[in-house]
């Protein structure tokens, strides 16, 4: 690949048969889709900084497949030609480093994509905790036959924390079995079709303790980094449910474990950590009132096809000119339309 | 309660202030809500053959709440003034004997009580096999990070075998989160709000092998018992689920083991079973791909409470000579209005 490091004659023509595409993927030979964008770029893959330095020069858009990379903000200045950055992903927060956002590429991401995956996610999680599955299995393993009396979930309010467009697919699924939804969002704003009431992030404190589940479904930003502490949990209702789909770092982890502990909370469900993989010590491996699963919430079997496809759908638009879709607002850190 | 074996005055008259009512439980103290109907009529509590003998000459109401009971029949000789069974549970089955099939005693039985519950129980089921949660659980104990791909449930089709009360409460929240749902009931009948089509029980073959999960939620009766057999197993797609929350005597249970064991039928979510419990010996408990619960799925937390004042809005009825609600065809084992 270093044998390619010669800039392209970067223009604006975007009518130019093959642009010059740098695909930063967490591994040597990137994405299984990569053929299908071979069909319609002159692909450099990269998967770390050295051969991100090699394949950026010339290179007029950034698909990036690895969510987790910070190698793109230390190989920054090989960027002599981009146009656009793609996130094949729903979070975008390792891409926002000063640079790129005070830049003016824009950025696009995988908005839409795993939204309805991610809420059959968080629906299973409700009806796990309101069946005492998680009961059913031991004693199931215990081999014993022990009747009980369970919840049911219709008429239990849920919160869902990041009212975008993860989160509305979330309390759309809620609401179609019976469940009242509200939402937090950055502003308040009129109750829609899904969410009985939007709140502001300002008025969380208010809302919590009403909630039968609290689910997150925030971006990771400076705002809500650290968001759920000690005073949070404690604000829930005890026989609450936290679920976070969103990022690990939203959840200050040691007062989750604290108020799973102590009983300030009832269960969590957690596809996020922060620190992935979890490191094999940690006590939330053993809480038996805690769901986990490894950051896989929203990948349905399909998922990297679905990417690569919407990306060449924006690909589409870009050739013809036309607005990009998906934008991500860089100061905010997430695609507009909701949160 | 053998020196208050005295008949009561049995006439015709429904407003003598409190009608001598006889109630079979499954202990000697009878249900919680008890003092409840103790407000409306002369209680007699039996819980086995003998205190039957002693309480039914002179009541003219039998509240069966212990649905597994053949005691009645044992004790039948003994009704002489009964003008109502009540069974407090959704299968009558055991009721079904044929001193009461052939005596002009309606029996009415909990239908609607227990629908929205089990309905929940088997959408919990269908997202724990899309969403590999038994794995989840698994590899959490092994303290193993394992990222998978997992399925939407999202056009998955649903079977649900038996399409009465229960099959639609199931069938109404299965459609809610974008399943297709069919029906088998006795009858072929047209689509409606629920059902894109309910097929004839005559022509079940023709259609278990579409479905993505079969449920059954029929009732036992002669017509049932034994349906789900090695052949019907096998007709399904191998990646199919089964889930059985209607009677255990509906499936032979070793061709289930069997269709399991050889990949046949991807996973069983099993609430009933032929012999409750369960025998601790039994194959099932020890298989990976089976979720199993101990009858238990329609019990929400207050359902006694639920079906006394289902009982007592019945009574009213009876008190002013009104038609009794969710009356059971004698002949066909169920509450009419859909199977």
């Amino acid at each position: 690949m270093t044998q390619e490091n010669q800039p392209s004659a970067a223009d604006s023509d975007r009518d130019e048969p093959r642009p010059r595409i740098t695909v930063l993927s967490d591994g040597p030979d990137g994405p299984d889709s990569l053929a299908r964008l071979r069909e319609h770029a002159d692909v450099q893959v990269a998967h770390d900084e050295a051969s991100l330095r090699a394949a950026l020069p010339g290179s007029r858009i950034l698909l990036v497949t690895d969510f987790r990379t910070e190698s793109l903000e230390a190989a920054w200045d090989a960027a002599d030609s981009l146009e656009w950055v793609h996130a094949a992903s729903a979070g975008v927060d390792q891409l926002m480093f000063d640079a790129l956002v005070d830049s003016n590429i824009p950025v696009t991401n995988a908005q839409g994509i795993f939204d309805r995956c991610i809420a059959e996610y968080v629906l299973g999680a409700i009806l796990l905790f309101a069946k005492d599955t998680r009961n059913n299995i031991r004693y199931q393993q215990e081999r014993r036959w022990v009747h009980r009396d369970t919840e049911s979930i219709r008429d239990k309010r849920v919160l869902v924390v990041g009212a975008g467009s993860i989160g509305r697919q979330i309390g759309a699924l809620c609401k179609a079995v019976g469940m009242h939804v509200s939402g937090i969002a950055r502003r308040a704003r009129d109750a829609d079709e899904v969410f009985e009431a939007v709140y502001a992030a300002a008025d969380i404190d208010t809302h919590l303790g009403d909630a039968d589940y609290v689910v997150v479904a925030a971006p990771l930003t400076d705002a809500t980094e650290g968001w759920f502490d000690a005073p949070r949990f404690a604000a829930m209702a005890t026989h609450a449910r936290f679920i976070n789909i969103g990022r690990g770092p939203i959840v200050v982890t040691d007062a989750l474990v604290d108020a799973l502990t102590r009983g300030e909370i009832a269960g969590a469900a957690l596809d996020v950590f922060e620190q992935e993989p979890l490191p094999s010590e940690h006590p939330l491996w053993t809480m038996d009132n805690v769901l986990m699963s490894a950051h896989m919430a929203g990948d349905f079997i399909g998922w990297r096809d679905a990417l690569m496809q919407q990306f060449l759908d924006n690909l589409a638009h870009w050739r013809a000119g036309e607005p990009l879709f998906n934008e991500v607002s860089k100061r905010h850190g997430y695609a507009p339309g909701g949160a």
